[in-house]
């Protein structure tokens, strides 16, 4: 970026592609950078900022080192629902700035968009969608998709409006193609639109999304009037993010930073650790607690780790389940889905607790022993799966992220309640056999 | 589907969208769908079946139903990539007849398709793309384009191929419909065109597609020769499968079918349990060979669960963070990663055992008993650390999938090391907390 290479440069980033120019844009160094943006266009910069993450501080932080003026400009050429995400993330004052740089009416648009609460349809839509009414010709409309081709971000629908501006309907660009100018568009017009309300959960219009194999869906407000369009490339990131959380709930950290330091990683995992720890405490107390049975029986601290461990594999067997049922939608009603996990439950305690019960009496030739830590077996199985699955569903229904009842979280409480029930069910069977 | 209504059925099933089309279809009782094969158009039934999941077995029994002339049509008449899933499900001999029922070179095609290993780019593109040489003009290639549009799977890319069928360059519809009839394709083709290799992993090219934000993508083959494309949905459908594989494995449970009933759910969950009790009863079998330690201090008996709880805990995060960092691409080097992780783990260590030592000494008012917990819980926790991190890395390495290596495998296997551990720091501070 020395003089006279300037054009040199512009060049070799116009030939880039979109997601290339972003890449490479955040990628200059700080010195290189403030010339960058002083020489290339305002388009340009708008592509490479529309392929960088809208979610990420560091892309917000690359828009501030621009002067406001540049930075609105930038802005104003993005696609909306990017332009949004970003300023989502400014400070109410910085927002006020640059909104006061706005044409008024712009302004209002973007306040409106950025009152969208996050993961809702709404935060995802972009306005620049392409709309007609009924009573064109395909030649006419095709004219119009002609003129908007590369401000629109999908030309694959043009959707069509009553004169209340409600959507009716929706013509496919093949169809478009493929139908002879003359024809009103009327004829082929597909009036089983498929739509989401602004304020539908992002989950739920993926599903759509991935259901219908579109590439775009349209998003209306309660009177059916258009608002704007969600493409599939922000589906792709929402299933993406929607995964990246479910995984990692069920593990106590967050997965989404693979690139930490190592301080930043240890930083992030130990909060969880110690919470877990403290939880852990008191299954340590109530061990404590039964302190003189394990004096008299010794051999009763020899199967605590198999009857928490089994127990909190089943809970979190039970949790995963209960986890991605809530996310993908559930098909039975809740009344079959609670019989149908209790019956998992019931089945996966009784053949987990024969196993040991069969083990456990071979190994120590004590049938009350095997008796004891099979029963206890079993039912602490069926109290942790039992706890796995409605802990998640509880959250659920309380407008909870279930995701957040991690694994971890899971196993440390079914140690507790499997202590409790190991012990309590040696207490009454510790005559049999001590002294054996 | 009476006499008489048969027309009214066709109607309306033809006014469905595709994907109700398909899900009206499945849906219907078997003596209904077998009118309904008979009476629909061959077009329709392909569409239909275009839009169930192509991997499920329920879909292929549904065109067992049909004798094989009529189930061949449908498949001719499907997208290549639906087509080649289905007849993989087919036994050899099945294969056989249906491949012999189709032209030959049409067989020849699919079989080509139905070699490319599950999981790669071939086995997921279909060969209905739009593909011209530079020469033309745009006003013949939007005329090839309106031939053609409701026989591709996507329209919004042309490919250019040079005089050997080489992959030269991309041409958007976006730029055909912008761009005047006379103008050379070769001015508005673009040369950098982003292509994968057929057998290139599928979670790789759905991050190009995700980061790209494309909505189709073009294999070639070593030689650059075009093969098929790539469309959108097929990545969305990939990006859920390998979330739902990975969350799976984090859980030691399949978690694709939650509709299962309670009696197939236990089976599912049932040989984990019983496989990881196994390994459990190893762990069992070291605290009863510590049973002298026990018999002298009971109090050791108080934090087992503790200690393997944690350790467990803490394993599972750095095993969730080795998984994802394996699915979506590392950016540090493997010694940098393996630097970093070990350093998390000491972190993460140190501080969890100091707090464990604090907690224990106050509460037991017993520092060698809390220097000895703490220590343990130090130990145990940076094994468990790096052996969450190590084995999903070995597994990798291994060519296997490390998401098999499971949640509850590691914290089972850490009970193991935890238990170890434990009781030989125990031995060694023994004398100073017997008889306190």
């Amino acid at each position: 970026l020395h003089s006279g290479q300037d054009e040199t440069f512009k060049d070799s980033f116009e030939a880039l592609h979109e997601y290339e120019m972003g890449q490479a844009y955040a990628g200059l160094p700080d010195h290189l950078r403030s010339v960058a943006w002083r020489l290339l266009d305002i388009e340009l910069l708008a592509m490479a900022f529309d392929n960088l993450d809208s979610n990420d501080d560091e892309t917000i932080a690359l828009l501030l080192e621009m002067p406001p003026q540049k930075a609105v400009q930038v802005l104003r050429s993005m696609y909306a629902d990017n332009e949004v995400d970003l300023l989502q993330q400014l400070s109410s004052r910085q927002l006020a700035t640059y909104l006061s740089l706005m044409p008024k009416k712009e302004a209002e648009g973007v306040r409106n968009l950025i009152d969208y609460e996050e993961q809702t349809a709404g935060s995802l839509m972009s306005t620049e969608y392409m709309a007609v009414e009924e009573e064109l010709l395909v030649g006419d409309v095709m004219q119009l998709v002609k003129r908007h081709a590369n401000e629109a971000e999908s030309i694959s629908y043009v959707y069509v409006l009553d004169n209340q501006a409600r959507l009716v309907g929706v013509i496919s660009l093949r169809d478009l193609l493929t139908h002879p100018d003359k024809l009103r568009v009327s004829e082929i017009t597909n009036p089983r639109v498929i739509s989401v309300k602004a304020g539908d959960d992002q989950e739920d219009v993926a599903q759509i999304v991935a259901d219908y194999n579109f590439v775009s869906i349209p998003v209306t407000d309660d009177d059916e009037h258009l608002l704007g369009v969600i493409t599939v490339d922000d589906i792709l990131d929402v299933i993406g993010e929607e995964a990246v959380e479910d995984y990692s709930g069920l593990a106590a950290v967050n997965v989404s930073q693979v690139d930490d330091s190592f301080w930043q990683s240890a930083i992030k995992r130990i909060p969880w650790l110690v919470a877990l720890l403290i939880l852990g405490m008191s299954t340590a107390t109530l061990i404590n607690h039964f302190d003189g049975l394990v004096q008299k029986a010794s051999i009763l601290a020899v199967f605590i780790s198999l009857i928490t461990g089994t127990a909190g594999n089943a809970g979190t067997q039970a949790l995963a389940l209960a986890v991605r049922r809530i996310a993908i939608g559930n098909t039975k009603t809740p009344v079959k889905t609670f019989l149908s996990e209790m019956l998992t439950g019931v089945v996966v305690g009784v053949v987990t607790g024969l196993a040991v019960f069969l083990i456990v009496t071979f190994w120590k030739h004590n049938m009350e022993l095997g008796l004891a830590v099979g029963l206890a077996m079993m039912i602490a199985i069926m109290v942790a799966n039992l706890a796995g699955y409605l802990i998640p569903v509880a959250m659920d229904r309380l407008g909870l992220d279930p995701a957040v009842a991690s694994g971890p979280f899971i196993t440390t409480l079914s140690d507790l309640t499997s202590v409790l029930i190991y012990f309590s069910v040696a207490q009454l069977f510790i005559s049999h056999f001590i002294g054996k």
